[in-house]
């Protein structure tokens, strides 16, 4: 079940914290490292700092973008240490573990995502979690070592599926197209429902590209923290497409009048 | 308080864990660091791993025995990562945490006591502890980064001390309008929305109310799960408003095509 949830670095400057971060994450029994644009990978001394960890260093997934990290996971949640404008929902690493460890029961895939050592995440790449995990700190030195975040997050993972395992799983007999409509949606049908979202606010004079303002991020928001299942995102893919053949109806109608 | 909870490391070979260790202990809260017999300190690689965090390796005292490292302590815990042969009282992370933290509101003094990288504490330092803690871990590799089980163990402390002091584990700066904003909206208002959300989807021809089936139940339990928030509420009805609009003029736009 912890194969179900992956670790996610971005652009990590130090090779050190890539090994730490994959012994951390077999003391804790996870396995899938997946590495964002890492400045310096493979190394010897990711090797050296992962203290025989190799395994997960080799199997580890290197891709270009956080988008490629994503693919497949139903359940995003992104490290923070910075106060934001807009506020998003928000777990401490107990929450984090426990709320990652129900999505994998249910048969999703996670991603804890963690940004830069100096900078974080940026704006952007936090809109594309569904949650933000801070882990709490002493405000004036709150900047925790990369490895030493993963190993707090992952150590609260461990405890929540050692606790978990001590009782009945739950929904284990659920008929396989109730099972299938249940399921969470991923990262990427998530992005493209946005997409589609997006174009349709426009289509129908909501959202103005000009002057976009913060709608699209609230909108992430709030779809981010109801968990969309796939049953519901074909209905609000529906719900969209019908709006924009209502909206285009419309528009010819008013070009129409224009003439 | 918790500057009356100290960390003691006993005889470590790498001074980057040194530095580590305080990194780690300030971003938790803690200050107090006793070091026994160090292989290697002061040291300019503990400064770098240190991350700012030299305050509490200028003030770490050195001392020749474990002996020394624990005057003043009434409780004491030891990490230990082995099977014993002698059976001790065994602790969590959080089990310790909590321990720790009613013996310091007590007025008593703790030690968290941490062995070698290599060979953790002997029988003998270990026999000196009232509780031995041992961090979960894969059975099959079980040997946790010194720095990084000292991580474990002060963040568990942090989120004793946080619940003891009855502080939030995660902190979002709402600003006053963000707050009203954020207030999750009243039943009333959602059931307002629903009638709203209903009349529209009947009138981009989504909803046949002759056939309705469980369309606006599943989206009640999909929205309903998700907590809307009165801005969000704002956003949700301008959208509604706008593909009316929409919808009513291609519907005039149609009715003209049958004349």
């Amino acid at each position: 079940m912890l194969d179900r949830i992956r670790v996610v670095l971005v652009n990590t400057s130090h090779p050190g914290n890539i090994g730490g971060t994959a012994r951390a994450m077999k003391n804790m029994g996870l396995s899938r490292l997946v590495l964002v644009e890492p400045e310096d990978f493979p190394s010897g001394e990711a090797v050296a700092r992962a203290s025989g960890a190799t395994d997960i260093l080799d199997a580890a997934q290197v891709v270009p973008t956080l988008e490629d990290a994503l693919v497949g996971c139903s359940l995003v949640l992104g490290t923070s240490a910075r106060d934001r404008r807009i506020p998003w929902p928000l777990l401490d690493p107990r929450e984090c573990a426990t709320t990652s460890l129900q999505h994998v029961q249910q048969g999703g895939e996670v991603a804890l995502v963690f940004g830069r050592e100096y900078a974080g995440l940026t704006n952007e790449e936090l809109q594309r979690c569904q949650f933000h995990v801070h882990i709490p700190s002493n405000p004036e030195f709150s900047s925790l070592n990369l490895a030493t975040a993963v190993q707090v997050l992952a150590y609260e993972v461990r405890m929540a599926w050692l606790a978990a395992e001590g009782q009945p799983t739950k929904q284990e007999k659920l008929e396989t197209t109730a099972m299938l409509n249940s399921l969470p949606v991923t990262a990427d049908e998530l992005e493209r429902f946005y997409a589609h979202l997006e174009s349709t606010l426009v289509g129908i004079g909501f959202l103005d590209p000009a002057k976009p303002r913060h709608l699209m991020s609230r909108l992430r928001r709030l779809y981010g923290r109801a968990g969309v299942s796939k049953l519901e995102m074909n209905i609000l893919r529906g719900i969209l497409t019908e709006t924009q053949k209502a909206a285009q109806g419309a528009a010819y109608k008013r070009s129409d009048d224009d003439v």
